[in-house]
């Protein structure tokens, strides 16, 4: 069985099958650790999750909010959890990520954090590189801190229940992580369709394992997001926009609409041949992924002036250049 | 005029007259800066803050929750503050504990934050130590990071405004600093009575200063409590429960109350002469502090026991066995 294990800035990633059954293993010995999730994870992952004490909340990106935060501290409270505690967030990116800005406030910050990562997109992106928090009134992740997870299991068994389209979401960021610096990431999933990306198991850790190297590599390069660490918006600038202006779409799918995108303006300016862009174009709509959306271009431009991405009155573009090659720039 | 700069941490601390003046000198030049304010400072110091952009929440422990939290994020958000943006917190520790989390968490961290302190409690308490943070429930501080600002400005001219229970509260803090570890802080207060500390700016500035000094010496040897650190919490094990339980009283009367408890049990235990504890008890009524409480004991251990200090089971109390000195211990 393949397992595989990165680790960037403290954290340990181990990726494989079955690795969830590792989570007593990942834990200093004696400590108290609470596990946090959602209720369809713990509906379809109980057994696995084992007699640890949980704290259970509604799924769903609208409840990515301070609302639930409070609810989790609450909880906490009522548990008796104190700073010597350890939370394990349990599910796909919202679990984890409301998990970690839990887990580095309560109290000012609990011994440790782990993630059982159970998306493919938790796996791929939320997995690493420390951001956490929750949303504020529909604008992504306003609220949040950057903070590292002791460890995160991302185990593929897991995602053999994972519906269809949250399996494509998590492909959307594995493409966009081979057009960002993995050509042959890129090429792998490429020549390979979703059927058998699910049925061929070390295909799949292979996947996961170089996506997670690929984000892993530019994290520890820059943690904070000054310069490299930018190259991870690719797709996110119009996706963000997308995801917030329409409920049509998840965050892997406006991802993808905004890589099609941003591919397509790039060719237009001359800057990526149009058979590269094609083959990404491709790659995405091989995975059933959307590649355009509906929006006027008047909403996408006041929704992404408004974002997190707009820095100082000056928006930078993650503009691919080729397969494996993006630029940061500000496109004025 | 007595100005004086402490250091501390990465933070600047400056104590002194007027130095409230100071706040367009210690933001970098050309940054955006909010100030983050109460009503009531609003309404007293509204000119001394100039121009600058506001987000005014109400004041009062009762609002120190996620929801103001929350309503901050939104204020910024509505201004179109981004992650270079420097939040300026105005007011008492309430808004500065607020404005530091805040500050740490808009956009998983502004670019800067900074303090002006118009409370005694506030320029020798919150000031200095990076603690931050809203409370759950009304459990205090559950919710919080260790975030030091950039800088804080003390200015005792703005204190000739203060309620005199306010202005209480502070000494209270003050007269914890002098027994924690600062023999002569302690005989200056013990000497003097609060009409003479309001009406001499420099013997004010002196002791504002003292107790800064002690806590940055403490906070810059154990940022995270580990240690040295948890003597800073004299007077605050029964403190916060008293002020958990009861609405009568202030921070600075409640950690008043605390620390007269503690004295009285350590010289029942013979670990303090009942001449140091008369003189520290002494003190606190000279400034008019309370030092009893009519809880029952049931009540205040149960709040004890909730109270984010009691950790892993072990609950540590700091006791004076001196003027000037005190002792970390579980008290079995």
């Amino acid at each position: 069985m393949v397992r595989e294990e990165i680790r960037v800035k403290g954290s340990r990633i181990v990726v494989g099958e079955g690795v969830a059954a590792e989570l007593g293993a990942m834990l200093p010995e004696g400590v108290r650790a609470i596990v946090l999730t959602d209720e369809n994870c713990a509906a379809a992952m109980g057994a696995e999750m084992g007699g640890r004490e949980r704290i259970v909340i509604a799924g769903g990106e609208e409840n990515k909010t301070l609302a639930t935060v409070e609810k989790i501290y609450r909880g906490l409270i009522e548990l008796g959890a104190d700073r010597g505690t350890w939370l394990v967030g349990w599910g796909g990116g919202i679990v984890t990520d409301v998990a970690g800005f839990v887990a580095a406030t309560y109290m000012r910050g609990m011994a440790g954090c782990g993630y059982v990562a159970s998306s493919l997109l938790a796996q791929v992106d939320a997995s690493v590189g420390g951001k956490c928090g929750a949303n504020v009134e529909g604008y992504k992740n306003m609220a949040g801190v950057f903070s590292q997870p002791d460890f995160v299991l991302c185990d593929t068994a897991l995602l053999a229940t994972l519906p269809e389209r949250e399996f494509r979401a998590g492909v959307a960021e594995m493409i966009k992580a081979g057009v960002i610096g993995d050509v042959e990431l890129f090429e792998m999933l490429e020549a390979h369709g979703e059927e058998e990306l699910r049925a061929e198991g070390e295909l799949l850790v292979q996947a996961v394992v170089a996506a997670v190297r690929l984000k892993a590599r530019i994290v520890e390069a820059d943690e904070r997001e000054a310069g490299e660490r930018r190259k991870l918006n690719l797709g996110h600038t119009v996706g963000h926009a997308v995801e917030k202006l329409s409920r049509r779409w998840n965050h892997g799918e406006a991802v993808a609409i905004g890589m099609a995108e941003v591919c397509r303006e790039s060719a237009r300016r001359g800057m990526l041949e149009v058979g590269a862009r094609d083959r990404i174009i491709g790659a995405l709509e091989r995975y059933g992924l959307p590649t355009e959306h509906d929006l006027t271009p008047e909403a996408i431009t006041e929704a992404v002036r408004r974002d997190k991405k707009a820095e100082s009155g000056c928006l930078r573009w993650v503009v691919p250049v080729a397969v494996g090659e993006v630029i940061v720039t500000s496109w004025d």
